[in-house]
């Protein structure tokens, strides 16, 4: 087991009702910017419940809406500009993880003077940030009790991760009733999403990190088990609340510390969204078995690893591990796209050709250090083309 | 799925070499009260390493050392004193679960003005502490990672369970070699502590609770797997520290937040060593299985429920639920007995007979509502039997 340093300081207000704890906002001032997305929380009535308990709370509500599935750096500006404008004390995002995480760029470009693309760009350049609040909407990305956010420049077709514990918001409210209304298509997306950020660190060359493999496994076979339950029954309480609380866990370092963070899948993912502004999930659901069979092609020896991977999560009893990898793969196949009802390759999404491929792939292979089994530019190519 | 708020706010530094993070004590102020046991870190050389650098980060240090292995009010009222005296401004721990949980009532103690025993009594006394840090030298307790301290008054044959938000420790440091010199006893003793700990919440009449089981289970395999590794080979690094990180995670709120906190184990093994001193975790030991065996004989509709561990834990393919059940808890005496060695039986810890067990059943069930079997005072007797 690696050396690491754990720290989850998000208070998690998890279940129904829990939007009552919004009054605690007044904890670090009055003037709140609150920030969404395209208007579902105002059909939902989320909208109106929330600034009622604001106002209650004494907070005066600065409103910032219009936040993108890929939040763009347009976006971040306005809001910074508005936290400016109105002395804002805190941001409180409403919404999914994308809403989150322009919140919390937002919140450190109130106190930065220059670009807040600069901040996207170079994570040292953010010291100070505003506090960040959470209202969660959708189970996926995790933005709710970790440091990350991911932003895009679509005008450069760049979409760029960046982080600060700063970021790390002081208090969320998970209320799983909140995504009872999430379309099939948003909440399979949200369950790859979720898987792959397991992924990410459970296929690990470092020995020992045992704890966290189990408990990669048991959030594995959760999101196995619940997704096609939430499917079928959108308003299933508990398998909306098991999505939602891995979704937090999958990604605030639970799992990576002590193992291993150099992500692969997503920074391939990254370049399809900044380059054609896909689902995130969707395409992650295609590339992460095209990645598996390419790194167990290329590293056989991987077998052992995506063999126990599929002992553990689907149950596979062969013995023999480049069998069971094989299956492990198919399993996962046909959890993405037979149950879950996600894309499975590229031009379903609207990517025809390989146009691009190239170029994705050089940015790609900047992030992409894969330390699992490294993968080069060429190797990405192949990866975005066996997906097509 | 319960509702439930989940805030885990201690930044763990975990690894060889975090001792360094010492330094970061300076962020509370500059008088340091070093709370300490029996003085085996001396010979072990962190008490050396750790006065160094606290020495260098300019802190100044008081001690208090001697806290006993189920520490008693009198070192606390004794720390507490020291504190007042001596414009203490933070309590450090370096030791055991029993040393931290001290460390935690001292640093109550010193804000409040009545006796300390009060605030084992009645946890709604506790309206401020000092920061308490913690140099952890035990796998067992959880105590560097979460609310709760355990004292005796042992005039009185009292053992209680005290909290608070307050108590939970700043930072802790854990390093896994500082647990190469525990001895096989205390190895054995930690590991059954801390897979209690995982009962208590794991056994629950909570329907949902899936990711929390699955984590459970996760802990469960890794204590399985490691405890008979560390006692066969004690230096070895990485079963001390899937041991170590298990025993935060037991009991920080990551597995019974959601599901459900109604402890009767626990409270039961408290009065074993409130009357006769034994040692926690092998009075847990002894009393696991039996309890086992009388909720399922109680109420055989449980046998699900010990089916289910004993699959996911052990392996036990039995399809038939009653039949699993029983191989479950018999899995479950061969590792705590035969592979980790414990005692399994009251009168191999010295207690020889039932002369106690009627008032110490009164006072257990006080605490032990134990939901998942509610347990009357004479079922705790009848379990006290079983086990002698």
């Amino acid at each position: 087991m690696n050396n690491f340093t754990f720290c989850v300081p998000t208070r998690i207000h998890f279940g129904k009702g829990q939007i009552s704890h919004l009054s605690e906002l007044a904890e670090s001032g009055s003037n709140v910017l609150l920030v969404y997305g395209g208007g579902s929380i105002k059909k939902s009535g989320l909208y109106d419940e929330a600034t009622v308990i604001l106002a209650d709370a004494g907070l005066h509500v600065v409103e910032l809406s219009g936040i993108e599935p890929n939040p763009r750096i347009e976006s971040v500006r306005e809001g910074a500009r508005l936290c400016k404008e109105h002395a804002i004390d805190m941001v409180l995002a409403v919404g999914g993880g994308s809403v989150i995480d322009a919140a919390k760029v937002i919140a450190g470009a109130a106190k930065y003077d220059g670009d807040a693309w600069d901040l996207v760009l170079d994570r040292t350049k953010i010291k100070a940030a505003l506090p960040v609040y959470s209202v969660l909407t959708l189970a996926a990305t995790g933005s709710e009790m970790d440091p990350f956010a991911v932003i895009s420049d679509l005008s450069k077709n760049e979409k760029w991760g960046t982080s600060s514990p700063l970021f790390v918001p002081k208090m969320s409210v998970l209320d799983p009733t909140y995504t009872f209304s999430v379309s099939k298509k948003q909440t399979a997306a949200g369950t790859a999403d979720m898987m792959s950020h397991v992924f990410e660190s459970y296929f690990t060359n470092v020995e020992g990190a045992t704890l966290q493999a189990h408990m990669s496994e048991a959030l594995l076979k959760t999101l196995v088990h619940y997704g096609p339950i939430a499917l079928a029954e959108p308003d299933n309480y508990d398998a909306r609340a098991n999505l939602m609380w891995c979704g937090s866990h999958a990604i605030n370092g639970l799992l990576d510390s002590g193992a291993e963070v150099a992500w692969c899948v997503h920074p391939m993912e990254h370049e399809l969204s900044a380059f054609y502004d896909i689902t995130h999930g969707e395409g992650l659901a295609i590339l992460t078995p095209v990645w598996m069979k390419h790194v167990l092609a290329k590293d056989p020896s991987k077998a052992a690893a995506f063999a126990e991977y599929g002992r553990a999560v689907f149950g596979i009893a062969e013995a023999n591990d480049a069998q069971a990898a094989a299956a492990a793969i198919e399993r996962t196949e046909d959890f993405l796209f037979n149950q879950m009802g996600l894309p499975s390759k590229l031009h379903e999404v609207g990517i025809e050709d390989e146009e691009n491929f190239a170029a994705m792939a050089k940015k790609a292979a900047a992030g992409c250090v894969g330390s699992f089994v490294p993968l080069e530019e060429n190797d990405i190519v192949e990866i975005y083309r066996a997906a097509l």
